[in-house]
Protein backbone atom coordinates (compact mmCIF):
# COMPACT_ATOMS: atom_id res chain seq x y z
CA UNK A 1 0.00 0.00 0.00
CA UNK A 2 1.16 3.96 0.22
CA UNK A 3 4.30 4.40 1.48
CA UNK A 4 4.29 6.73 4.52
CA UNK A 5 5.99 10.16 2.44
CA UNK A 6 8.70 10.89 5.32
CA UNK A 7 9.55 8.75 8.04
CA UNK A 8 10.80 10.74 11.42
CA UNK A 9 10.49 9.39 15.21
CA UNK A 10 10.11 12.80 16.52
CA UNK A 11 9.26 11.74 20.25
CA UNK A 12 11.43 8.28 21.35
CA UNK A 13 8.81 6.22 22.52
CA UNK A 14 5.82 6.63 19.98
CA UNK A 15 6.65 5.58 16.51
CA UNK A 16 5.74 8.54 14.17
CA UNK A 17 5.54 9.46 10.84
CA UNK A 18 4.33 12.13 8.81
CA UNK A 19 2.03 10.65 7.04
CA UNK A 20 0.40 12.22 3.67
CA UNK A 21 -2.94 12.01 2.12
CA UNK A 22 -3.93 13.47 -0.72
CA UNK A 23 -7.47 14.10 -2.79
CA UNK A 24 -8.09 14.79 -6.51
CA UNK A 25 -11.10 16.03 -7.84
CA UNK A 26 -11.32 14.37 -11.45
CA UNK A 27 -12.61 16.99 -13.71
CA UNK A 28 -14.87 16.31 -16.83
CA UNK A 29 -17.33 13.69 -15.94
CA UNK A 30 -19.89 14.41 -18.54
CA UNK A 31 -23.72 13.65 -17.83
CA UNK A 32 -24.14 9.72 -17.48
CA UNK A 33 -26.84 7.53 -19.25
CA UNK A 34 -28.35 4.87 -18.36
CA UNK A 35 -26.05 2.10 -20.27
CA UNK A 36 -22.94 3.82 -20.42
CA UNK A 37 -19.57 2.43 -19.50
CA UNK A 38 -19.03 4.48 -16.13
CA UNK A 39 -14.92 2.63 -16.07
CA UNK A 40 -14.33 4.23 -19.61
CA UNK A 41 -15.64 7.82 -18.47
CA UNK A 42 -13.54 7.70 -15.89
CA UNK A 43 -10.15 6.94 -16.97
CA UNK A 44 -10.85 9.26 -20.05
CA UNK A 45 -11.52 12.26 -17.59
CA UNK A 46 -8.46 10.68 -15.40
CA UNK A 47 -6.25 10.85 -18.47
CA UNK A 48 -7.31 14.26 -19.38
CA UNK A 49 -6.97 15.33 -15.92
CA UNK A 50 -3.42 13.75 -16.08
CA UNK A 51 -3.43 11.39 -13.15
CA UNK A 52 -3.21 8.02 -13.29
CA UNK A 53 -4.16 4.90 -11.12
CA UNK A 54 -1.59 3.87 -8.68
CA UNK A 55 -2.12 0.71 -6.60
CA UNK A 56 -3.77 1.40 -3.04
CA UNK A 57 -5.45 4.34 -4.54
CA UNK A 58 -9.55 4.52 -3.23
CA UNK A 59 -12.27 5.75 -6.05
CA UNK A 60 -14.98 7.40 -4.31
CA UNK A 61 -17.55 7.62 -6.68
CA UNK A 62 -21.28 9.62 -6.14
CA UNK A 63 -24.06 7.07 -6.11
CA UNK A 64 -26.25 9.42 -8.52
CA UNK A 65 -23.79 8.73 -11.68
CA UNK A 66 -23.69 4.65 -10.29
CA UNK A 67 -27.42 4.84 -10.73
CA UNK A 68 -27.77 6.39 -13.60
CA UNK A 69 -25.32 4.38 -15.99
CA UNK A 70 -27.41 1.19 -13.95
CA UNK A 71 -30.72 3.03 -15.01
CA UNK A 72 -32.09 2.91 -11.66
CA UNK A 73 -33.91 5.83 -12.71
CA UNK A 74 -38.04 6.24 -12.24
CA UNK A 75 -40.07 8.39 -14.68
CA UNK A 76 -42.77 9.44 -12.47
CA UNK A 77 -45.31 9.79 -14.78
CA UNK A 78 -45.13 6.39 -15.01
CA UNK A 79 -45.85 5.77 -11.49
CA UNK A 80 -49.53 4.86 -9.69
CA UNK A 81 -49.57 6.11 -6.69
CA UNK A 82 -51.55 4.20 -3.77
CA UNK A 83 -53.64 4.95 -1.32
CA UNK A 84 -50.74 4.90 1.15
CA UNK A 85 -48.63 7.49 -0.74
CA UNK A 86 -51.50 9.41 -1.68
CA UNK A 87 -51.95 9.95 2.26
CA UNK A 88 -48.43 10.46 2.92
CA UNK A 89 -47.81 12.97 0.27
CA UNK A 90 -51.04 14.81 1.22
CA UNK A 91 -49.67 15.38 4.57
CA UNK A 92 -45.72 15.77 3.89
CA UNK A 93 -47.18 18.38 0.81
CA UNK A 94 -45.20 16.15 -1.58
CA UNK A 95 -45.60 14.77 -4.96
CA UNK A 96 -47.53 11.58 -3.97
CA UNK A 97 -45.77 9.90 -6.99
CA UNK A 98 -42.11 10.56 -5.40
CA UNK A 99 -44.01 9.37 -1.90
CA UNK A 100 -45.02 6.01 -3.85
CA UNK A 101 -41.56 5.25 -5.49
CA UNK A 102 -39.90 6.26 -1.51
CA UNK A 103 -42.40 3.44 -0.22
CA UNK A 104 -41.19 1.18 -2.81
CA UNK A 105 -37.43 1.22 -2.28
CA UNK A 106 -38.50 1.31 1.31
CA UNK A 107 -38.83 -1.77 4.02
CA UNK A 108 -41.06 0.32 6.17
CA UNK A 109 -41.37 3.76 7.54
CA UNK A 110 -38.58 4.78 10.73
CA UNK A 111 -40.26 8.58 11.02
CA UNK A 112 -42.15 10.36 9.28
CA UNK A 113 -40.89 14.32 9.73
CA UNK A 114 -40.77 16.54 6.87
CA UNK A 115 -39.35 13.97 5.04
CA UNK A 116 -40.12 10.23 5.52
CA UNK A 117 -36.68 8.42 7.03
CA UNK A 118 -37.59 4.79 5.99
CA UNK A 119 -35.08 1.55 5.94
CA UNK A 120 -34.42 0.85 2.44
CA UNK A 121 -34.38 -2.44 1.06
CA UNK A 122 -30.55 -2.47 1.53
CA UNK A 123 -30.61 -1.88 4.99
CA UNK A 124 -29.90 2.01 5.06
CA UNK A 125 -31.74 3.86 7.22
CA UNK A 126 -32.04 7.59 5.36
CA UNK A 127 -34.37 10.57 4.11
CA UNK A 128 -36.42 9.56 0.99
CA UNK A 129 -34.95 5.92 0.59
CA UNK A 130 -32.51 7.97 -1.45
CA UNK A 131 -34.88 8.77 -4.30
CA UNK A 132 -33.68 12.24 -5.45
CA UNK A 133 -34.36 14.47 -8.19
CA UNK A 134 -31.31 16.72 -8.22
CA UNK A 135 -28.49 16.38 -10.84
CA UNK A 136 -31.27 14.34 -12.79
CA UNK A 137 -32.23 15.88 -16.50
CA UNK A 138 -35.91 16.03 -17.01
CA UNK A 139 -38.18 17.50 -14.45
CA UNK A 140 -39.69 13.82 -14.29
CA UNK A 141 -37.25 11.41 -13.44
CA UNK A 142 -35.60 10.28 -10.02
CA UNK A 143 -32.67 8.28 -9.24
CA UNK A 144 -33.14 5.50 -6.96
CA UNK A 145 -30.36 3.98 -4.90
CA UNK A 146 -28.28 1.18 -7.04
CA UNK A 147 -30.11 -2.18 -6.39
CA UNK A 148 -26.52 -3.80 -4.87
CA UNK A 149 -24.27 -1.32 -4.88
CA UNK A 150 -21.75 -3.45 -3.10
CA UNK A 151 -21.70 -5.86 -6.37
CA UNK A 152 -21.48 -2.40 -8.27
CA UNK A 153 -18.36 -1.35 -6.66
CA UNK A 154 -16.68 -4.96 -6.77
CA UNK A 155 -17.61 -4.66 -10.51
CA UNK A 156 -15.80 -1.86 -10.79
CA UNK A 157 -13.11 -2.84 -8.66
CA UNK A 158 -12.51 -6.09 -10.93
CA UNK A 159 -13.20 -4.22 -13.97
CA UNK A 160 -10.95 -1.22 -13.27
CA UNK A 161 -7.83 -3.72 -12.81
CA UNK A 162 -8.39 -5.94 -15.22
CA UNK A 163 -8.16 -2.46 -17.76
CA UNK A 164 -4.95 -0.59 -15.76
CA UNK A 165 -3.39 -3.46 -13.75
CA UNK A 166 -3.88 -1.31 -10.84
CA UNK A 167 -5.11 -2.57 -7.41
CA UNK A 168 -7.94 0.54 -6.79
CA UNK A 169 -10.53 0.36 -4.06
CA UNK A 170 -13.83 1.66 -4.61
CA UNK A 171 -16.28 3.00 -2.40
CA UNK A 172 -19.85 4.28 -3.73
CA UNK A 173 -21.33 7.32 -1.91
CA UNK A 174 -24.10 8.99 -0.83
CA UNK A 175 -25.04 12.26 1.38
CA UNK A 176 -27.41 11.50 4.12
CA UNK A 177 -28.73 13.29 6.86
CA UNK A 178 -28.24 12.29 10.55
CA UNK A 179 -29.92 12.18 13.94
CA UNK A 180 -28.85 14.97 16.77
CA UNK A 181 -26.45 16.84 14.40
CA UNK A 182 -27.58 18.96 10.79
CA UNK A 183 -26.78 18.64 7.87
CA UNK A 184 -25.78 15.68 5.35
CA UNK A 185 -22.87 14.01 5.28
CA UNK A 186 -21.00 11.78 2.48
CA UNK A 187 -21.22 7.27 3.22
CA UNK A 188 -20.51 4.66 1.58
CA UNK A 189 -23.47 2.60 0.69
CA UNK A 190 -21.44 0.23 -1.47
CA UNK A 191 -17.57 -0.73 -1.34
CA UNK A 192 -15.06 -3.47 -2.74
CA UNK A 193 -11.14 -3.81 -2.02
CA UNK A 194 -10.82 -2.05 1.37
CA UNK A 195 -11.96 -3.32 4.66
CA UNK A 196 -14.91 -0.50 5.85
CA UNK A 197 -14.24 -0.58 9.80
CA UNK A 198 -11.19 -1.14 11.09
CA UNK A 199 -11.64 -3.11 14.84
CA UNK A 200 -9.16 -1.56 16.86
CA UNK A 201 -10.22 -3.26 20.33
CA UNK A 202 -7.48 -5.25 21.66
CA UNK A 203 -4.62 -3.18 20.17
CA UNK A 204 -3.48 -0.66 22.89
CA UNK A 205 -3.38 2.57 23.50
CA UNK A 206 0.06 4.91 24.07
CA UNK A 207 -0.47 4.26 27.97
CA UNK A 208 -0.43 0.55 27.20
CA UNK A 209 -4.31 0.31 28.15
CA UNK A 210 -6.49 -1.95 25.69
CA UNK A 211 -8.81 0.26 23.57
CA UNK A 212 -12.26 -0.65 24.03
CA UNK A 213 -15.23 0.63 21.79
CA UNK A 214 -13.01 1.56 18.91
CA UNK A 215 -14.35 0.39 15.60
CA UNK A 216 -13.79 3.10 13.04
CA UNK A 217 -16.00 3.19 10.24
CA UNK A 218 -12.98 4.32 7.81
CA UNK A 219 -14.84 3.89 4.81
CA UNK A 220 -17.45 6.09 5.81
CA UNK A 221 -14.51 8.69 6.82
CA UNK A 222 -12.98 8.21 3.07
CA UNK A 223 -16.96 9.24 1.32
CA UNK A 224 -16.98 12.24 3.78
CA UNK A 225 -13.19 13.13 2.72
CA UNK A 226 -14.41 13.04 -0.93
CA UNK A 227 -17.64 14.79 -0.32
CA UNK A 228 -15.38 17.73 0.44
CA UNK A 229 -14.14 18.05 -3.51
CA UNK A 230 -17.54 16.51 -4.27
CA UNK A 231 -19.64 19.30 -3.98
CA UNK A 232 -23.02 19.02 -5.54
CA UNK A 233 -24.09 21.30 -8.33
CA UNK A 234 -20.41 21.42 -10.60
CA UNK A 235 -20.14 17.94 -11.50
CA UNK A 236 -17.32 16.28 -9.67
CA UNK A 237 -19.01 12.76 -9.30
CA UNK A 238 -15.43 10.92 -8.98
CA UNK A 239 -12.71 11.21 -6.19
CA UNK A 240 -9.46 10.11 -5.85
CA UNK A 241 -7.88 9.24 -2.88
CA UNK A 242 -4.10 8.61 -2.33
CA UNK A 243 -2.36 7.48 0.79
CA UNK A 244 -4.92 6.17 2.94
CA UNK A 245 -3.19 2.77 3.86
CA UNK A 246 -5.23 -0.29 4.15
CA UNK A 247 -4.90 -4.06 3.90
CA UNK A 248 -6.67 -5.25 0.59
CA UNK A 249 -9.87 -7.28 1.30
CA UNK A 250 -13.75 -7.69 -0.04
CA UNK A 251 -15.69 -6.37 2.69
CA UNK A 252 -19.63 -5.00 2.00
CA UNK A 253 -20.38 -1.44 2.86
CA UNK A 254 -23.41 -3.33 3.83
CA UNK A 255 -21.32 -4.81 6.89
CA UNK A 256 -21.72 -1.11 8.25
CA UNK A 257 -25.54 -1.06 8.97
CA UNK A 258 -26.00 -1.80 12.63
CA UNK A 259 -28.03 -4.73 13.05
CA UNK A 260 -31.66 -3.69 13.81
CA UNK A 261 -31.87 -5.96 17.07
CA UNK A 262 -28.52 -3.62 18.10
CA UNK A 263 -29.81 -0.33 17.30
CA UNK A 264 -31.16 1.65 19.98
CA UNK A 265 -32.69 4.41 17.29
CA UNK A 266 -35.20 2.51 14.89
CA UNK B 1 -8.24 30.60 0.18
CA UNK B 2 -6.26 27.77 -1.26
CA UNK B 3 -5.94 28.18 -5.22
CA UNK B 4 -7.01 25.09 -7.24
CA UNK B 5 -3.92 23.21 -8.02
CA UNK B 6 -4.69 23.06 -11.82
CA UNK B 7 -7.58 24.43 -14.27
CA UNK B 8 -9.20 22.75 -16.75
CA UNK B 9 -12.48 22.33 -18.58
CA UNK B 10 -12.52 19.21 -20.31
CA UNK B 11 -16.31 19.35 -20.57
CA UNK B 12 -17.73 22.56 -22.30
CA UNK B 13 -20.43 23.48 -20.62
CA UNK B 14 -19.17 22.20 -17.19
CA UNK B 15 -16.61 25.10 -15.29
CA UNK B 16 -14.46 22.02 -13.38
CA UNK B 17 -11.36 22.56 -11.81
CA UNK B 18 -8.72 19.46 -11.14
CA UNK B 19 -8.64 20.26 -7.17
CA UNK B 20 -6.63 19.01 -4.46
CA UNK B 21 -6.33 18.12 -0.89
CA UNK B 22 -3.87 17.26 0.77
CA UNK B 23 -3.75 16.34 4.43
CA UNK B 24 -0.25 15.57 6.81
CA UNK B 25 -0.82 13.70 9.89
CA UNK B 26 1.83 15.91 12.13
CA UNK B 27 3.79 13.48 13.87
CA UNK B 28 5.85 14.31 17.46
CA UNK B 29 3.15 15.77 19.72
CA UNK B 30 4.12 15.11 23.39
CA UNK B 31 2.00 13.59 25.94
CA UNK B 32 -0.10 16.79 26.83
CA UNK B 33 -0.52 17.61 30.38
CA UNK B 34 -2.97 19.83 32.22
CA UNK B 35 -1.87 23.98 31.59
CA UNK B 36 0.51 22.91 28.45
CA UNK B 37 0.79 25.15 25.73
CA UNK B 38 -0.34 23.18 22.98
CA UNK B 39 0.36 25.86 20.38
CA UNK B 40 3.69 25.87 21.01
CA UNK B 41 4.05 22.09 20.86
CA UNK B 42 1.93 21.97 17.11
CA UNK B 43 4.32 24.40 16.31
CA UNK B 44 7.75 23.04 17.40
CA UNK B 45 6.32 19.45 16.02
CA UNK B 46 5.46 21.49 12.51
CA UNK B 47 8.72 22.65 12.59
CA UNK B 48 10.46 19.13 12.88
CA UNK B 49 8.19 17.98 9.82
CA UNK B 50 9.06 20.67 7.79
CA UNK B 51 5.38 21.49 7.63
CA UNK B 52 4.37 25.13 7.58
CA UNK B 53 1.06 26.77 7.96
CA UNK B 54 -0.61 28.49 5.30
CA UNK B 55 -3.18 30.74 4.84
CA UNK B 56 -6.66 28.76 4.54
CA UNK B 57 -5.25 25.70 6.13
CA UNK B 58 -7.72 24.23 8.45
CA UNK B 59 -6.04 22.39 11.47
CA UNK B 60 -7.98 19.72 13.52
CA UNK B 61 -6.55 18.80 16.93
CA UNK B 62 -8.55 15.88 18.98
CA UNK B 63 -10.62 17.09 21.76
CA UNK B 64 -8.20 14.33 23.86
CA UNK B 65 -5.49 16.83 23.57
CA UNK B 66 -7.73 19.24 24.31
CA UNK B 67 -9.18 18.19 27.25
CA UNK B 68 -5.90 17.39 28.69
CA UNK B 69 -4.40 20.50 28.21
CA UNK B 70 -7.53 22.50 29.92
CA UNK B 71 -6.94 19.80 32.86
CA UNK B 72 -10.65 18.49 31.96
CA UNK B 73 -10.06 15.36 33.86
CA UNK B 74 -11.59 13.71 36.56
CA UNK B 75 -9.54 11.65 39.02
CA UNK B 76 -11.92 8.99 39.85
CA UNK B 77 -10.80 8.07 43.39
CA UNK B 78 -12.32 11.34 44.29
CA UNK B 79 -15.46 10.62 42.44
CA UNK B 80 -18.42 9.42 45.22
CA UNK B 81 -21.34 8.11 42.91
CA UNK B 82 -24.88 9.21 43.31
CA UNK B 83 -27.43 6.50 44.19
CA UNK B 84 -28.39 7.10 39.93
CA UNK B 85 -25.26 6.17 38.97
CA UNK B 86 -24.70 3.26 41.67
CA UNK B 87 -27.97 1.94 39.86
CA UNK B 88 -27.00 2.46 36.22
CA UNK B 89 -23.64 0.77 36.65
CA UNK B 90 -25.30 -2.28 38.02
CA UNK B 91 -27.28 -2.33 35.03
CA UNK B 92 -24.58 -1.57 32.66
CA UNK B 93 -21.94 -3.51 34.58
CA UNK B 94 -19.54 -0.37 34.85
CA UNK B 95 -17.41 1.19 37.09
CA UNK B 96 -20.23 3.86 39.37
CA UNK B 97 -17.71 6.68 39.46
CA UNK B 98 -17.31 6.56 35.80
CA UNK B 99 -20.99 6.76 35.36
CA UNK B 100 -21.29 9.22 37.98
CA UNK B 101 -18.62 11.60 35.41
CA UNK B 102 -21.14 10.52 32.77
CA UNK B 103 -24.49 11.71 34.23
CA UNK B 104 -22.61 14.90 35.81
CA UNK B 105 -21.25 16.04 32.34
CA UNK B 106 -25.10 15.34 30.81
CA UNK B 107 -28.20 17.17 30.53
CA UNK B 108 -30.17 13.73 30.46
CA UNK B 109 -30.02 10.20 29.33
CA UNK B 110 -31.09 9.70 25.63
CA UNK B 111 -30.87 5.95 25.56
CA UNK B 112 -29.58 3.39 28.09
CA UNK B 113 -28.12 0.58 26.10
CA UNK B 114 -25.02 -1.35 26.42
CA UNK B 115 -23.59 2.38 26.76
CA UNK B 116 -25.32 5.28 28.13
CA UNK B 117 -26.43 7.27 25.09
CA UNK B 118 -26.64 11.07 26.58
CA UNK B 119 -26.77 14.93 25.77
CA UNK B 120 -24.55 16.33 27.19
CA UNK B 121 -24.41 20.05 28.65
CA UNK B 122 -23.00 21.12 25.41
CA UNK B 123 -25.97 19.42 23.37
CA UNK B 124 -23.83 17.36 21.77
CA UNK B 125 -25.78 13.04 21.77
CA UNK B 126 -23.23 10.60 22.64
CA UNK B 127 -21.74 7.53 24.07
CA UNK B 128 -20.92 7.97 27.66
CA UNK B 129 -21.25 12.16 27.59
CA UNK B 130 -17.73 12.09 25.71
CA UNK B 131 -15.87 10.75 29.13
CA UNK B 132 -12.92 8.33 28.03
CA UNK B 133 -10.59 6.69 29.90
CA UNK B 134 -8.26 5.60 26.79
CA UNK B 135 -4.79 7.65 25.83
CA UNK B 136 -5.24 8.99 29.25
CA UNK B 137 -2.32 7.88 31.37
CA UNK B 138 -2.92 6.39 34.64
CA UNK B 139 -5.88 3.86 35.54
CA UNK B 140 -7.49 6.49 37.45
CA UNK B 141 -8.22 9.16 35.31
CA UNK B 142 -10.77 10.29 32.81
CA UNK B 143 -10.87 13.13 30.43
CA UNK B 144 -14.46 14.89 29.86
CA UNK B 145 -15.10 17.04 27.03
CA UNK B 146 -13.72 20.68 26.91
CA UNK B 147 -15.93 22.94 28.40
CA UNK B 148 -16.68 24.59 25.82
CA UNK B 149 -14.80 23.63 22.41
CA UNK B 150 -16.00 26.22 20.27
CA UNK B 151 -14.28 28.92 22.39
CA UNK B 152 -10.92 26.84 22.71
CA UNK B 153 -10.78 26.74 19.04
CA UNK B 154 -11.12 30.53 18.64
CA UNK B 155 -8.22 30.44 21.34
CA UNK B 156 -6.54 28.44 19.53
CA UNK B 157 -7.43 30.04 16.01
CA UNK B 158 -6.49 33.28 17.50
CA UNK B 159 -2.98 32.27 19.18
CA UNK B 160 -2.18 31.07 15.80
CA UNK B 161 -2.94 33.93 13.86
CA UNK B 162 -1.13 35.53 16.30
CA UNK B 163 2.27 33.74 16.59
CA UNK B 164 2.66 32.94 12.99
CA UNK B 165 0.17 35.36 11.03
CA UNK B 166 -1.33 32.89 9.18
CA UNK B 167 -5.33 32.77 8.56
CA UNK B 168 -5.70 29.25 10.04
CA UNK B 169 -9.42 27.45 10.89
CA UNK B 170 -9.09 25.25 14.06
CA UNK B 171 -11.51 22.19 14.57
CA UNK B 172 -11.66 20.16 17.66
CA UNK B 173 -12.61 16.48 17.07
CA UNK B 174 -14.16 13.48 18.47
CA UNK B 175 -15.03 10.35 17.42
CA UNK B 176 -18.80 9.58 18.19
CA UNK B 177 -21.03 6.71 17.41
CA UNK B 178 -24.37 7.16 15.46
CA UNK B 179 -27.88 5.24 15.61
CA UNK B 180 -28.22 2.79 12.07
CA UNK B 181 -24.53 2.33 11.50
CA UNK B 182 -21.60 0.60 13.22
CA UNK B 183 -18.39 2.27 13.84
CA UNK B 184 -17.60 6.17 15.05
CA UNK B 185 -16.36 8.82 12.82
CA UNK B 186 -14.74 11.63 13.67
CA UNK B 187 -16.91 14.76 13.88
CA UNK B 188 -16.42 18.20 14.86
CA UNK B 189 -17.08 19.37 18.65
CA UNK B 190 -15.43 22.88 18.05
CA UNK B 191 -14.57 24.84 15.03
CA UNK B 192 -13.23 28.36 14.23
CA UNK B 193 -12.56 30.27 11.31
CA UNK B 194 -14.54 28.61 8.88
CA UNK B 195 -18.33 27.92 8.20
CA UNK B 196 -19.51 24.68 9.90
CA UNK B 197 -22.36 23.83 7.50
CA UNK B 198 -22.41 25.02 3.90
CA UNK B 199 -25.96 25.46 2.63
CA UNK B 200 -26.49 24.75 -0.89
CA UNK B 201 -30.07 25.73 -1.35
CA UNK B 202 -31.04 28.10 -3.77
CA UNK B 203 -27.77 26.64 -6.08
CA UNK B 204 -28.93 25.44 -8.99
CA UNK B 205 -27.66 21.54 -10.02
CA UNK B 206 -26.25 20.73 -13.49
CA UNK B 207 -29.61 20.71 -14.81
CA UNK B 208 -30.35 24.15 -13.63
CA UNK B 209 -32.94 22.78 -11.09
CA UNK B 210 -32.54 24.37 -7.85
CA UNK B 211 -30.98 21.95 -5.06
CA UNK B 212 -33.32 21.22 -2.05
CA UNK B 213 -32.41 20.06 1.38
CA UNK B 214 -28.81 20.47 0.53
CA UNK B 215 -26.80 21.68 4.30
CA UNK B 216 -23.43 19.50 4.03
CA UNK B 217 -21.95 19.53 7.27
CA UNK B 218 -18.82 20.53 5.93
CA UNK B 219 -17.31 20.46 9.62
CA UNK B 220 -17.80 16.68 10.11
CA UNK B 221 -16.89 15.97 7.32
CA UNK B 222 -13.42 17.79 7.25
CA UNK B 223 -13.32 16.17 10.73
CA UNK B 224 -13.59 12.90 9.38
CA UNK B 225 -11.17 13.05 6.44
CA UNK B 226 -8.76 14.41 9.87
CA UNK B 227 -9.90 10.30 11.78
CA UNK B 228 -8.35 8.78 8.61
CA UNK B 229 -4.95 9.92 9.57
CA UNK B 230 -5.41 9.96 13.20
CA UNK B 231 -6.38 6.64 14.25
CA UNK B 232 -6.01 6.04 17.84
CA UNK B 233 -3.33 4.66 19.68
CA UNK B 234 -0.37 6.22 17.75
CA UNK B 235 -0.08 9.50 19.08
CA UNK B 236 -1.41 11.70 16.12
CA UNK B 237 -3.60 14.12 17.85
CA UNK B 238 -2.91 16.72 14.97
CA UNK B 239 -3.99 16.76 11.67
CA UNK B 240 -3.49 19.43 8.98
CA UNK B 241 -6.07 20.05 6.05
CA UNK B 242 -4.71 21.89 3.00
CA UNK B 243 -6.43 23.01 -0.34
CA UNK B 244 -10.08 23.20 1.61
CA UNK B 245 -11.97 25.97 0.27
CA UNK B 246 -13.77 28.23 2.64
CA UNK B 247 -14.84 31.92 3.24
CA UNK B 248 -12.96 32.07 6.66
CA UNK B 249 -15.85 33.73 9.25
CA UNK B 250 -16.38 32.48 12.77
CA UNK B 251 -19.24 30.09 13.26
CA UNK B 252 -19.30 27.83 15.74
CA UNK B 253 -19.71 23.92 15.80
CA UNK B 254 -22.73 23.94 17.94
CA UNK B 255 -24.46 25.07 14.95
CA UNK B 256 -24.11 21.73 13.86
CA UNK B 257 -26.37 20.65 17.04
CA UNK B 258 -29.98 19.54 15.39
CA UNK B 259 -32.18 21.69 18.05
CA UNK B 260 -34.16 19.40 19.83
CA UNK B 261 -37.53 20.56 18.56
CA UNK B 262 -36.59 19.64 14.58
CA UNK B 263 -35.10 16.20 15.82
CA UNK B 264 -36.98 13.07 15.16
CA UNK B 265 -34.85 10.56 17.16
CA UNK B 266 -34.63 12.30 20.86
Amino acid sequence: MAKPSKSRSASADIPVASWHLRLFRIPGIPEICPGDDLLKLVTIAMRRAAIRFHDGDVLVVAQKIVSKAEGALVRLASVKPSPQALAAAALLKKDPRMIEVVLRESRRIVRRGRVLITETRHGFVCANAGVDHSNVSGDDMVTVLPRNPDRSAKKFAVALRKRTGKRVAVIISDTFGRPWRLGLTNVAIGAAGLPVLLDLRGTLDRHGKPLTATILAVADELAAAAGLLMGKSDGSPVILIRGYRYKPCFQPAARIIRPAGEDLFR
